[in-house]
């Protein structure tokens, strides 16, 4: 009975916490993450097969989380990812971590959610290089699949609308909540180091959080890169211009999210710099023409480094076997 | 209190119950998977992480998961494995899942253990593409590494030895127990269908069981592939001469296990073959000599699809992330 006397306190507890938390969080231009809410669970289980299944590529061999790699802070850890026969893309790949809270997806947001982004990777000739009606040729013919489909779905036929709908369910779980950081904003004071909290100062008053705001710190605007100083990059990628067809748009970005960030590397979108303060150096110059000094960029930089969250906990799934008459992988360069 | 009171009966209930299927299995030349056992399981956690880690590949992108993946039945399900800037290797990658219960390592048996196999991938130029050398170097980069490495085996270096140490007694574990046969052959005498057990019939009279026998149903011999009637093999593999130098060990492979084959395909060393059924009927003409009707032949697949047995539950390790002078990763082609 003990245990069931002490819960009408913990709740109060936990009540007055969160109305205090929210208090002191919302002074902030950065909030702490929230937990994903109407979460379908069934669909969740099968997004997390699809993102994980390989014959989802026209070779077999390519998932979606080769190149969002959930070990890997949902990135590659490599300047532009591999694709189908080995060709390199022209842009960094960015996390999928927290990637439900961004604006829009892609560097460029040349899609609005994760649904429409989940269908670009499998049918890009340079990545999985397959196409969706191929996919769904192979999921149609795997019995463990179709059986699947039809309980999440409860349709006769697998379409390509459920598997980005399943696949974005699963990846708005991929959330990294209870950071140092967000345990400071929540109210624990010695969840930072001194040096941190100097480097969280700067990093409002310098001006980084015009655009690093919010939830994910980033992912919630258009920016140029290079705003003061040109940003020589090593992509041909010309950005937001792409999409709107606005040579005024030429070179702005989605701002990348900085949870996490120091489990992201290379950074920027042509994953040129290896070395978390040098990008901090280099923002600060190109983008707020500001030469910050050693302590400044390190202290920052201690910073951003308590912005790593709580990983994601993944049971690796079990995919459902192919039959003899499923659709072969094409591996043969 | 009720709890306590029946434990003892259940143990009880329990040893009867080993007992008599101890008894059972013995007469049987196939036994049930027994769990692992001597398991060090702060090796096992960082074997796991090592496993998942592409960092031990030239390119930053391949790891032993990407050709022996636990989602699919510990292999690739493709012919033959794509390596480094997208090579093919000349044989099909055999499942890790029991692989600590073969006599002998690798199709050609080259390697004594497991501990002996993992050294070769890292360090074959078609598959990872690394040296040792330069695995080590970004290992004793990487602080996470390094103090874990410190705790699992207190030296204060880094080296092969402890890497492929690791990696081994994380393989050690995957084993698959429980499959419907093993429960069959422990005494659940429902576990099996008529026409399962009418397969396991036939694969024992008809001399199945000659070289697929033992607790990995195969792994502790090898034999010619293509004793009675040559095998057309798509595979330049000679097998057991490459190591014995002998011209009699000509196209001797180690027996694969068929513990899971039902996830294993594609089938035989050079993965030519995607239908169990077809490799079932191909082995009992090239082997054996015999035509199977069409009924033994779908008897006999419906037995071996009885040995998918419980797969390894893995939670995905998170990577300890690479410092800026970690050595990088060479993508380019």
């Amino acid at each position: 009975m003990m245990q069931l006397k002490m819960i009408p306190g913990a709740i109060a507890l936990l009540a007055g916490f969160a109305f205090q938390s929210a208090a002191l969080a919302a002074d902030e231009p950065i909030q702490p993450i929230k937990p994903p809410a109407n979460i379908n669970l069934g669909m969740v289980e099968l997004g997390k097969k699809l993102y994980f299944d390989p014959r989802l590529s026209k070779s077999g061999f390519i998932s979606c989380n080769s190149c969002h790699n959930l070990s890997m802070g949902g990135t590659d850890n490599i300047p532009t990812s591999i694709g189908d026969k080995w060709q390199q893309g022209p842009i960094n790949a960015p996390t999928v971590l927290n990637s439900s809270l961004n604006v829009a997806q892609f560097w460029d947001g040349r899609a609005a959610d994760l649904k429409a982004q989940a269908g670009g990777p499998i049918a890009n000739p340079g990545e999985m290089a397959f196409t969706h009606t191929l996919a769904l040729g192979v999921l149609e013919s795997i019995p463990g699949y179709v059986r699947e489909f039809k309980q999440v779905f409860g349709k006769n036929k697998i379409d390509i609308d459920q598997v980005t709908l399943a696949i974005a369910e699963f990846e708005k779980t991929l959330v990294t909540p209870n950071s140092r950081f967000d345990q400071w904003l929540l109210g624990k004071k010695d969840a930072l180091t001194a040096d941190e909290q100097a480097g969280y100062k700067l990093f409002k008053d310098s001006g980084c959080v015009a655009c690093h705001n919010g939830e994910a710190v980033g992912g919630n605007s258009f920016q140029k890169m290079g705003l003061v100083e040109p940003y020589k990059a090593a992509s041909p990628a010309e950005g937001r211009s792409a999409v709107t067809g606005k040579d005024a748009d030429r070179f702005n970005f989605k701002v990348p999210s900085l949870r996490n960030v120091a489990l992201t590397y290379p950074y920027f979108h042509d994953g040129a710099v290896w070395d978390l303060k040098e990008a901090v150096q280099i923002m600060a110059d190109i983008q707020l023409g500001q030469r910050l000094s050693e302590q400044e960029a390190d202290d920052m930089t201690a910073y951003l480094e308590s912005l790593t969250g709580e990983q994601p906990q993944i049971v690796l799934p079990i995919l459902p076997p192919s039959r003899p008459d499923t659709p072969r992988p094409e591996v043969k360069s």
